[in-house]
């Protein structure tokens, strides 16, 4: 796997390196805030489209205004989804686990897509896992 | 919401009451590893199934054996799902998201269900999110 440093943004997300962020789940830490991870999925196609992080905040906010938002662990922010690219996901159901500890929200998304990155035709793709991991790389799905 | 100190077990893995654990993931970065998030999903039904934590241990595990595996953050130690039970996750793939700071694994279940809870004919339940989040608290799904 190769280090992620000398990778740009392009090479990321869109190529087929393997350059995995293990210090993702430190960081969300260190922003300071309780937190549970979220699963998103659409309710229709049954599409896993993101996993993002909730706080008592963002949960109040996505069941009062029902709409997926979560808690930007980068920004340290409320994250209200779409509301600045358009590609809001519209609240079915949120899902709670056994322990209490995770969240499941069903939503249908009212933009282009989940994901903040884009396809060949320039709109946001449906969701954020649209590679594979193969033997030695990341391939398109 | 409830506090979750005065809850057995019982009452929080099968009651109506929400008593979400909002430190989990601080708990999670507490246990030292560094980690991603997870998602477990049924490659067949699209059901969510669980969220999970995994290290390179855990997917070099998971990949090698081809069945899912991730770090427990409670017991500190790699954590086959379904070596005690038998409710083995057969891994079909392995899907990165954009920024690659998250896992999706699509997994075929080869024991009665991905939950340690059971349901009240004691089969394993098939996923952790069989509860729906209400006005007031949770009710099965």
């Amino acid at each position: 796997m190769a280090g992620r440093e000398g990778l740009t943004h392009e090479e990321l997300e869109e190529g087929g390196v393997l350059a995995l962020d293990f210090g993702k789940l430190q960081k969300v830490a260190a922003c300071g805030q309780d937190l549970l991870p979220v699963a998103v999925q659409d309710d229709e196609s049954g599409e896993v489209l993101i996993v993002a992080y909730a706080n008592a905040e963002a949960l109040d906010y996505t069941r009062r205004e029902g709409v997926a938002a979560f808690w930007s662990t980068s920004r340290n922010e409320l994250w209200v989804k779409g509301a600045t690219s358009g590609d809001v996901l519209e609240l079915v159901e949120i899902r709670v686990n056994c322990e209490q500890n995770s969240l499941l929200y069903r939503v249908r998304p009212k933009g282009q897509g989940a994901c903040h990155t884009k396809d060949a035709a320039g709109r946001s793709r449906a969701g954020c896992y649209y590679r594979r991991l193969t033997g030695d790389g990341l391939i398109a799905v």
